[in-house]
């Protein structure tokens, strides 16, 4: 077992790794557990494609949904089990025949029943004795394992049942046929030492594979997965994003790096895509990604302090835990008043600018003064001061330059732009109308050029706004030639229309620059 | 020491809690490392406000700076320092005599030295020996002394570091007159249990308090400050929501929750101001909180499937770690394909609707149906099934229609709207000027109305737009009134200036209905 050496120090001190599991699956319930996020509600179509990214992903299972839930629910499980992925396709029933039966039908793989065993729950909820819930328990498990299916059995709210009285029903169970046993953390109220010896004394009484389920109701599911994955768990359930009821589950792409970077645990995951799934995941559920999510937020290989950025600069490892590349994630650095000068000459080569050590300091300090006006630094800024410190710096080559335009929309009139272009030199006015603002501007800068009339709009993209009413738009468009070219240029302005016109001619400029 | 029981079953079993500090303080360096969020950038004003917050929540420092980074920074730590607050404010040096200098001159209580100990950072970043780092900390730990202040001594990347060699600087920075050790896992790259014996380790060579500074790169950020202070850490060094550097720090709000619920620990921080503390910084900073996130998320007490609805309802505790109450939070219950009959009917009294069971049933059967199709199910579609399903309701009022709204915007003009709502009846007129069209637009509305003046624009959301210009926009808009009552809104347009438009509307029109 390979183990990052700055790690092993101090984990091998402890002597109490020896229960460590020599594979661990990954079982995910993005698509169950992670939709039961309050206000997410995907299509069918929605999650047959998140269901194949998971499979291209890698996990080891797909807990697809319950099926009896809904009509729409199940038809979705059905669907998915009907696809042909390689990952086993999991679906989760109460240990109630209707549910089962329910599950059956979509032809799964696998089915996951579950009964609480805490006495909160089972007063409050189930209104069952232990001795009830204990006995439905097995009724179900024998009554799905009959069917062929593989089964996973749950006591739910684990963590806040009696120990005694747990073991009791995961020995049942497991005789009554259960292939795996799971450990659910259900309202995320467990440490990792508590799971650690919680997991330790359920193994002591079963020999089938142990998994856990840990919610991040106090910010510990990744922390409580891998304590039970350190006392021997086999299996892991996890979401992409950390997606779930309130605070969600363990997150998907922090389990797998933790997994690996400190235990040299490798679950058979494809980790380079692991942003890309992030993403697509954050776009068809809509829930927000943080920008300081772990692995996957957009800050999390940003630098910006000019302590950090003369550290990663000189050496990745000085800032960086893992390579951004190994998640499919980019390293980014980031001006502001933290900028030192190190950061400050490296963007600026990017540009092609080269100052001397007296102008770079200059520029240096002036994007200080900005930061401390609590303003982002952006490229366009940074040219601007520098241009200001060295004086003429190499032309940025404008074929087309906006002189003017103009948009008028609203509830009751049609969308409408003028713009003024000079070309070359030449000055142009045209108008056009469109179906909202943007598309009415873009519009009007066809009219004008028929120059262009074989460059194609392939793609409009605005970046999602978060914030208030004036936060920052960011606008890519993605164009195409006759040839095949493609020019990507963007716009970013507080004022949505504005960074697509921007986003546009800045398009239009490189194609140009191009046919030169 | 009181522990909640079901947790205390597990943590006792250990019998490794014995070396638990009597109380921990709150170090929180949310305006130094948090405000090293690559983007954030804060004004001096902005940085008091979050200060006086921070202080109103009780915290025992504020790390308010570095004050060598730039003008504007050490204006803001000398005026937090000035404030007269009653937390201890630090500001942050390397060992550098400049860096130390700029510090005192700001006349704060404590300045937090630190230096690299990791052969890593000595190597590539420093370029120092190990015996001119240690020399380098001893000489600058002095130095500060020397002028009185309280002195918190930092290894950088200690997590890294030769464990032996480690011990050595900060016994020789204790002898040298440091106040207090700070162990920073700078890169977030230690596990619980590598923290807990490495404080262990530390402690056992130092009698002054040792602190914890956790970083967030694999998701263990709070876990590791916890296992910290199982070791016997007196200190923790946080940031509100968990911002800084890359994947950020440990979250203020969730160390201390879990300080308290895991072992009885209750930092001298009013919790119930936890969210609205997690909301001004939210707001100032502009980086989102996902709503998914522990503890302060918008979900974090939400509940939507239908077996916790059913819970929750019955008695809170079968899914609710902690009351919502207590960290400044609420319950939520949302509708979806998840619904049971229960949260539907408890939404329909809200409204004044009592269905009979069948009616119910029905109802219900419809909310899951509107769910399948990928629909969140709002007030509005529930209150149009309802009546749908029993007929007339009591009827719901519009209380503001949008009669006509223009908007026009440009290069080279001032985004301007004009706008004329129908509020009960009564047509009003106005105008505003914004940023840009969508800010103007909602400006003109918000002039027209001072009834809405306490409704607070919490959160503007713009989906990513894909396609073409032509593509739909769908927009967010989460409200919020002087009770702290939520009202989330949509509206969807292929002119994203109209769409924001009418998720504005909405919105208002659901404040009214509730005040009725």
């Amino acid at each position: 077992m390979k183990k990052p050496k700055f790690i092993g120090d101090y984990v091998k001190l402890s002597g109490e790794l020896q229960h460590l599991p020599s594979r661990v699956r990954i079982f995910d319930t993005t698509l169950r557990d992670g939709e039961q996020t309050p206000g997410v509600s995907l299509t069918t179509e929605q999650k047959v494609m998140i269901a194949r990214q998971l499979d291209k992903l890698g996990v080891d299972t797909i807990e697809a949904g319950m099926p009896i839930v809904s009509p729409g629910e199940k038809q979705a499980v059905e669907k998915i089990a009907k696809t042909g992925l390689n990952a086993e396709i999991c679906a989760l029933a109460r240990c109630v025949k209707e549910d089962i039966d329910a599950a059956l039908d979509c032809d799964v793989d696998a089915i996951h029943v579950f009964i609480a065993t805490s006495d909160i729950h089972l007063k409050h909820k189930l209104k069952l004795t232990r001795e009830q819930a204990l006995e439905q328990a097995v009724r179900f498990v024998e009554y799905a394992k009959k069917h062929g299916v593989v089964v996973e059995f749950s006591a739910e709210d684990a963590t806040r049942s009696d120990v005694e009285y747990l073991k009791k029903v995961y020995r049942a169970t497991v005789e009554a046929g259960a292939d795996r046993v799971n450990v659910p953390d259900t309202v995320g109220v467990i440490t990792p030492r508590g799971m650690y010896h919680l997991v330790r004394q359920i193994k002591e009484v079963i020999d089938v594979p142990v998994s856990v389920h840990c919610h991040n109701d106090l910010g510990l599911a990744v922390a409580n997965s891998l304590a039970g994955v350190e006392a021997g768990a086999e299996q892991v359930h996890v979401t992409v994003n950390g997606l779930g009821e309130r605070a969600g589950n363990a997150a998907l792409e922090e389990v797998v790096m933790g997994l690996r970077i400190f235990y040299g645990l490798k679950p058979k995951v494809r980790t380079e895509l692991l942003v890309e799934t992030s993403d697509l995941v954050e776009r068809l559920t809509g829930v927000t990604v943080s920008p300081n999510k772990a692995i996957v937020g957009d800050n999390a290989f940003a630098h910006e302090s000019g302590i950090h950025v003369h550290g990663v600069l000189e050496f990745p490892g000085t800032y960086e835990p893992l390579s951004p590349e190994l998640v499919g994630h980019h390293r980014r650095v980031v001006l502001g008043k933290h900028a030192g000068a190190r950061s400050v000459r490296s963007q600026l080569e990017e540009m092609g600018i080269r100052p001397t050590s007296k102008q770079l300091k200059l520029i240096t300090q002036k994007v200080k003064e900005l930061g401390d006006k609590g303003k982002k630094v952006t490229d366009a800024d940074l040219r601007a001061i520098a241009e200001h410190v060295i004086g003429a710096l190499p032309p940025e080559q404008k074929t087309v330059e906006l002189k003017e335009i103009t948009v008028t929309t609203g509830s009751t009139i049609t969308p409408t732009a003028s713009v003024r272009l000079s070309i070359k030199g030449e000055e142009r006015v045209g108008s056009a109308t469109g179906v909202g603002p943007v598309d009415a501007a873009i519009g009007a800068i066809r009219n004008v050029m028929k120059e262009i009339s074989g460059l194609r709009l392939k793609e409009y993209h605005l970046d999602a706004i978060t914030g208030g009413s004036d936060a920052l738009a960011e606008v890519t468009v993605k164009l195409e030639d006759e040839r095949g070219n493609l020019y990507i240029a963007k716009g970013v302005r507080e004022d949505v229309v504005i960074a697509s016109v921007e986003a546009m001619i800045n398009g239009i400029n490189r194609y140009f620059a191009r046919r030169k």
